[in-house]
């Protein structure tokens, strides 16, 4: 099956999760389940956008350093107060940045412009009505829609919906991940690698990659390649996505794709990759199951084309996609297969992307020593050196 | 002050924080404190790269289908498992995928070109030596260095570090901030605005963007514009460093600048840069302290030019700026004054930056509705329409 095709499959399937209300100091990073609209205007009243002296701006017209004009400062407002009085005739009070302007004051005229001793203020220059006056709604009007359902909340968002006085909003559940890692010859994280027995690089990789995509991993199980222990865990996983690393190709020990076609149904299996090759998608037990290969690259390629896409999409996300390209030219050719996607490994040197592997699934270290990869289309033969590239970048 | 002064000073000033022994499955997102070494070839040793047969690849050759040469198979051997025999003259094992290779056999044959019958393999293709073997040492040497300190952990570095063995390595500690939220006016998040009383948007967005800089808020106090409040807090305040917001102008209510002077030294005070103008820098306690103007925007764009720079540093993080470019045409002429840098919030459209706001230090809903900022170098009088601009994403 072809990427894309696989990826319109994933599109076609995926559901978002469920919403839940929460306070705004648990919503960073979550993603809106609503449309907010706000119900105040920001700011909710007139208010000083400089230090100065709010006064009748028409008063202050002709003044200059050499025509200072004076008036009687009647008092003080400072932010969060309201001044009790009314601005009149040659009148001034002090203001604050942020302190709402007193009844009678058009505008504020900044505290560079005068001088103040025994409560005369003098001006040295003319104001004009509303200057540097902050108007009522003019961050924000009451009954605008401030945030579409979608939204993925970014620092600034939580800062907004504060301002406008919301203590709780409705949110995308967080999508949660059952990790089944299949393998006789693996061992945990943290344990030496020894006799045939490597250590499972997967499950900590993938477990920061979900992470990332705003999933979370609610389970990571190592199993042993055995067919009814892989199929107890598939029925009785918890999560609402099931990721199976190992096992997935077509080999005698491969029981995943067969459990999923005998409890479920295997969707597709076997993508026009290079690697990841031998990836699935399937459904059992009413949740989606992603088939991933064990070898570490192809794991982490299939992760980012296929899961991460399901993920997002479960959690509400408008863009599935997690990197961002940049531009580079390459300094070699990559040459590559029609028919198959190439996922090639490239770092950044003295402003060329340099291929360093598009083969080798087992060595992850290609994808460590790499700043990025080039996707080739499946359609070309590959890429020319000095071609411009589109370089999604790990970090 | 210039910006890139600020910015010089600040580098010059922070020192990354102090290193922790961590087990690997606690350092995603975390900065290396140490070089990592591998001790182990990975692979450990000669592996199968492909499901098929292992045994000398001399005697495949000639084969094919006209001319198929036959095997027998004294055996399996899976992931895992080491094979107990050695592969004679004749003979052939079944491999899987990722299995160590038999004594005797220097290549895989793989199952695509054979048949099998009754433990007799039929080859129709030849093989050369080591083919689909993944040899000793192939992904990462023994005595390589894998990683030099400083490194930002990404997904696929976790899984190196698993592969070779590691159970917990040191990496730096996570910097500590404590948020000092100053006015009078300000009501907490989660509250309605009411009166002259607006709710503080600052504390929950900065918190937003220490997590992403890989720093934590240790602390965020609510404090009235009273001195000797302020001057307790700042003095006794948790965590590496200080964040002090409002009351960082020239004001009679601007406590903070004095304060640090008074406590501490008072290091830079006033940006030329709009938003943003009233930021400071200094050292009170033994710790640094940033003030940050209470209006968002410049709140937002301080932070990220120099709050963020300085979470990075001390956390020993390579690169100090959170944001990645894109470059895009400018819709509109962007007109800025020599000697002072602007942040434009500019939103994408039809594959244009269109300019949103440069002025507003107040309307924190331009960097909700902008998809990013272009900044206005302090040497430019500002940019043409249909100049390529680079835009900083804040997605």
């Amino acid at each position: 099956m072809e990427v894309s095709d696989f990826q319109a499959l994933i599109r076609g399937r995926m559901v978002p999760v469920g919403e839940e209300l929460l306070p705004i100091g648990q919503i960073g990073g979550r993603v809106l389940a609503e449309a907010v609209v706000s119900q105040v205007d920001v700011p909710a009243f007139p208010r000083a956008a400089m230090d100065g002296y709010a006064l009748r701006s028409e008063e202050t017209f002709g003044a200059d350093p050499y025509n200072p004009l004076t008036f009687k400062v009647i008092g003080e407002v400072t932010p969060g107060k309201v001044f009790p009085g009314t601005v009149g005739a040659g009148e001034a009070v002090r203001i604050m940045t942020g302190a709402p302007i007193p009844e009678g004051a058009d505008a504020v005229l900044m505290a560079e412009a005068t001088s103040e001793d025994d409560n005369v203020m003098t001006a040295t220059e003319p104001v004009t009505p509303q200057k540097h006056i902050g108007r009522i709604g003019e961050d924000i009007k009451a009954a605008t829609e401030v945030f579409k359902p979608g939204r993925g909340l970014r620092a600034q968002d939580l800062g907004v919906l504060a301002s406008i006085g919301v203590g709780e909003v409705r949110v995308r559940e967080v999508p949660s991940v059952t990790l089944l890692i299949t393998g006789n010859e693996l061992l945990k994280p943290g344990e030496k690698p020894r006799g045939a027995m490597i250590v499972d690089s997967n499950s900590i990789m993938l477990k920061h990659l979900i992470d990332r995509d705003g999933a979370r991993v609610e389970e990571i199980r190592h199993l042993p390649d055995d067919r009814e222990v892989i199929r107890d865990a598939l029925l009785n996983a918890p999560g609402g996505l099931i990721v199976i690393t190992g096992g997935t190709s077509v080999g005698v020990e491969d029981h995943a794709p067969t459990l999923i076609a005998e409890e479920g149904e295997l969707l597709a299996h076997g993508i026009a990759m290079r690697p990841s090759a031998p990836t699935g998608f399937g459904w059992c037990a009413d949740r989606p199951v992603f088939l991933l290969p064990g070898n570490p690259v192809s794991c982490l390629a299939a992760y980012d084309f296929f899961v991460a896409m399901a993920l997002r999409l479960m959690g509400g996300r408008a863009e599935p996609w997690p990197y961002r390209p940049v531009n580079y030219p390459l300094a070699d050719r990559i040459s590559s297969q029609i028919g198959r996607m190439d996922y090639a490994r490239v770092k950044l040197e003295n402003g060329h992307a340099v291929l360093l592997a598009t083969s080798g699934a087992s060595a992850l270290s290609t994808t460590t020593t790499a700043d990025g990869f080039v996707v080739i289309d499946q359609d070309s033969e590959g890429l020319a050196a000095g071609d411009t590239a589109k370089v999604w970048l790990y970090d």
